[in-house]
């Protein structure tokens, strides 16, 4: 297969630089274009951005010219990945689309559109048929796909299996956050050092919708909310890379810990999402030992692919609890789209 | 009123440190001899504790011979407080009771026994009624009662008024909590830094434990535990001083955000509580800045004997969420012990 | 005395907090006024700060209105501090000085200029002489005095005694500062979190250049640098308050580790800057600890206003090492501006 | 070419995890024992270390049960790696060497006695000849070779190029060392976090000879140390891995910054040392962005194996300054080891 051609929206920051770093060597995708705002527009990417990743910036990409976000300038390209912020990518996203492009996107903007599919592949890849629904209603030739907020795609990577197994009720949800997850230059040191802050804003809202969006199902043309509730309360702690989330689940059915250590660990995934270049053989990797998982140790499991889940136990309020350490900016964000571009081309939608 | 004579068990640790630098001119009470584990007893104070204070050692204090944690060598103290090891605290600290001493321990060896008072002054004065029944069942001429866990004294100053007030039935917690609560050396700073610990052993059970004892009554010689339900996840980050908890409340009966608030910040107390050197005015601060408390800004309040409480809003699962923050080794440690020795002095327990 | 009235400039940052927070209760000044950029203007002060300090904002100050930058909104005042960028300071200062106001200002736009004072009372308290030229110079009813970079403050208190007795001739230093020297929001915690930054823009050439000010004589209207030779290598590590600062000597005379010792120990500063109401009995604190100074625990020394030295040992290039911590926003910021107004005060410029 | 067996010996510590990790997959040789101290000797290694790297420990590995450390129980063993502590080494590596094993240590026993090369392979691989006087000097049929701390091997690697080119004189180094140099669980987080630690206990005696050796000459059967002089100031600060170093160096002849770019990027290192399994092509990485090096950005150069330079400046009081980074458990300890023991296959002294 030819590689696709691949550009990058908002390719400086924090999340553009991980696909940068992620794509280097990619099987199906290659990376010829970044874009980003007015300010970066005509350097050479390795002047416009400040590379804060420990390993090297890719040569051919530090010398190429930066791309404003315009599809007239970027036309031919086979799939565009969206770093931008919300505010940007409402605007600048369905250009991309109207183009003839393919979007999988990391913004926000689109993730509660009805048309547009919030993917998780292992989750809920059945979601991509919305696609044909959007390009329907919105009259695209190109398409958009999103990924949820990072802490949300850890959590429903974990729930997912469970909820299947046990009937999801209830969930009670407490994150630390790392500080890459703010982007550059993100959170102060002055606030970060020594220290927790227990605001991230718009956090909350985003974990309490995009899991039942995940979980639920497709229907009437739109992603019809699964039925359970979530509360959560997110917090930012002084830990670069890796978000770490404490889980309390009411269930419909019995569980104990070992059931679900079991399910959890047997967990493949939706089976469109095996196979892909990106997607572990196991989404999750379960710990036994009573000290994980640590987001220092754990964030890179699987390339940062997989989610580590330990202290799996009951729970005397609710009946299970757990704790679990996503990779925020590769499996929770740029890793995340890529995946979904990788579950586009497989499904035929990129061609 | 002549102050009373003071020695410190287990004086060298961080907590120890803690209780010789907060009762530096306490208007009643006087340290006069520290005592610690056989490698240090005879050094003088300051050449067997490795000062981990920003603030300077007492001279008088440093100079003191360090004495072994035994009775006879203590005779004629009034008060004595325990930063004592558990396995330590369990043979020691009923010797000093027998000797006729009065004992305030911050160990958990006696927290959860039947006749030792487990005592906030705040919430739960009336349980030091306990004494006489622990004086005639043990027949010790001295005392001894005890403060709970640094992560539930801060819990339990904020559930009492909501409990008094709505009913409580159903406690989620999770915890942030700094790496003094570890005691020195404690955390491998390899463990710390840009990491979260998600075990703190024994931490949780004694979380869920001593809130509904603090909450319940004394009944038959004994402290009936509260009938609400508690399940706590217990975490350590790379913060200083200072714990942060996040609750998730269910209520028997309906509590908005706004009455929540009220309650909380018009508490003040157990009567008996009141006016002691130690006790803050307001047991709590009441933030409502969206981004507090923060451990680093609001450790420190009211000289670390207040609780900081903020983020009071509602909870789409249960009823009340909030997040607080409490010094751990001044509030939830050597300064609890304090004013629970006040406490005794002022009801008449110690003379 | 009838205390000064005060206004600051610049008051929303975290050298303007300071400033508000040390003045709080002064004896001798009182803040009437607080000022900032047009953003900030006509809002109360406790809505215009991200107020960061572990301590509450005092609540007189919290009400005030912000005021422009203009001193026609601020007649009468006795007394401006200014914690302003340099580029701001260029302007604004002067037409402070010029409407009558005495300045003390912590920004650099002016350390350089031959006849403004750059002062620290203990080092060269007799540079304040120069005001008389500065005001025949430029015909100003009011003054204008600075204080040195945050890093200076520290090496100047330390090399003064040194220099007086062994004569000075080479001074390596290599610092390690802490996040709060860059102000807010400042360093990102993307980079400041296990990590060190070895570029503080324009701090070395501060450090090279003040320290001989600072050390030189008054001569022809102007401060002349003494004869010296400094090299600096600056270093941001991710620590809050203090910074920490290795120093290599080489003097004229010989000097042993002890003599040095002494020489620190007993250093009290110019008769003019002593009893004034910031100024420490003693500038220096000298550990003879192996293990510090350390910025956590030495910080705080003398409320931020004493420097603290240890590990003075002999060097086998040099003659002499040692390292220092030195309060950066306290000493080295809003305290040495405070500290200089007073001796303002004390010396009769400001009446 | 068959793989040689190797064994390493204190293998449960953080640099014995170190070897284990940098060992997985190497052409040249293959670990087929751990030993260590009394308390493991028997259980699983998987058991008997808590493994705190982010790679996941080798199975093969854990399975192995951990021998003692004796040399009876290692027969036939080809190369034998020592991560011990100096005080165990001093005893338990002769007698390795004496049963017929080649020793490559990490220890600091034996780095000065006369016999033993202490090597950085680009610095001075021909003191690897001294082996055949040690052996002549004690009889033994193996062999012990030593690399030098952390600190040094970085410091020297820089110092090598610029000393053949312009001939050193004076060096005067501060570091910034990461806590991964105080093993596990090493320094406590209450010591580390928010703060500086200005004494490493014998880091300073080891900076200021090894430096000296390694760029010596081989004379009359001994290590003859170089004529420069060194004065080193260690310091501990919050980073996980990465010693940051600065120096200001004095030469006996004239040099530019950009004499020395060149020098230092061109350097290759000794013939011998080229084109072993884990040299890189180039020992140094010279960057020349203002605000590089950065320990966690350029710890991991050429596999942690690469040391990075940069701030190649003049200075005023000597000729030249820089800062440099070197991973303080690869290429400073476990990596260290590892190439030297390449060096000894390559030149023929194990076979």
């Amino acid at each position: 297969m030819k590689r696709k051609t691949v550009a990058i929206l908002g390719a400086t920051g924090i999340v553009g630089q991980r696909f940068i770093q992620l794509l280097e060597g990619h099987p199906w995708l290659e990376v010829v274009a970044v874009a980003a705002s007015e300010r970066s527009v005509g350097k050479p990417y390795a002047d416009a951005c400040s590379w804060r990743l420990p390993t090297a910036l890719p040569e051919t990409v530090g010398r190429m010219a930066v791309q404003p976000l315009d599809p007239r300038q970027l036309e031919g390209i086979d799939l565009v990945f969206s770093a931008l912020p919300a505010d940007t990518a409402r605007d600048v996203e369905p250009a991309f689309a109207k183009a003839g492009m393919a979007i999988s996107s990391n913004a926000s903007a689109y993730r509660f559109a009805d048309d547009v599919p919030l993917l998780v592949p292992e989750v809920n890849a059945e979601h991509a048929a919305l696609i044909d629904t959007q390009r329907q209603n919105r009259g695209w030739p190109g398409l958009l796909v999103t990924n949820p907020n990072c802490t949300t795609t850890g959590i429903a990577l974990v729930l997912k299996p469970l909820a299947d197994a046990f009937g999801l009720r209830l969930v009670l949800a407490t994150s630390m956050q790392a500080v890459s997850g703010a982007g550059y230059p993100g959170v102060p040191s002055l606030d970060a050092i020594d220290n927790v802050l227990c605001l991230i804003p718009g956090e909350e809202e985003k974990m309490e919708k995009e899991a039942r969006i995940l979980l639920g199902q497709v229907e009437n043309g739109r992603q019809a909310e699964a039925a359970f509730s979530v509360s959560a309360q997110a917090n930012r702690v002084p830990v670069i890379d890796g978000h770490t989330i404490c889980l309390s689940l009411k269930f419909e059915h019995p569980v104990s810990a070992e059931q679900a250590k079991s399910v959890l660990t047997e967990f493949r995934g939706a089976a469109a999402a095996r196979d892909l270049p990106s997607s572990p053989e196991f989404p999750l990797v379960v710990r036994t030992e009573p000290d994980r998982p640590q987001p220092r140790l754990d964030r890179d499991a699987g390339n940062g692919m997989q989610v580590t889940v330990g202290r799996i136990r009951e729970c005397p309020v609710f009946d299970l609890r757990l704790v679990l350490v996503v990779h925020n900016t590769i499996r929770g964000a740029a890793g995340g789209s890529i995946l979904n571009s990788e579950l586009l081309i497989h499904e035929g939608y990129v061609q």
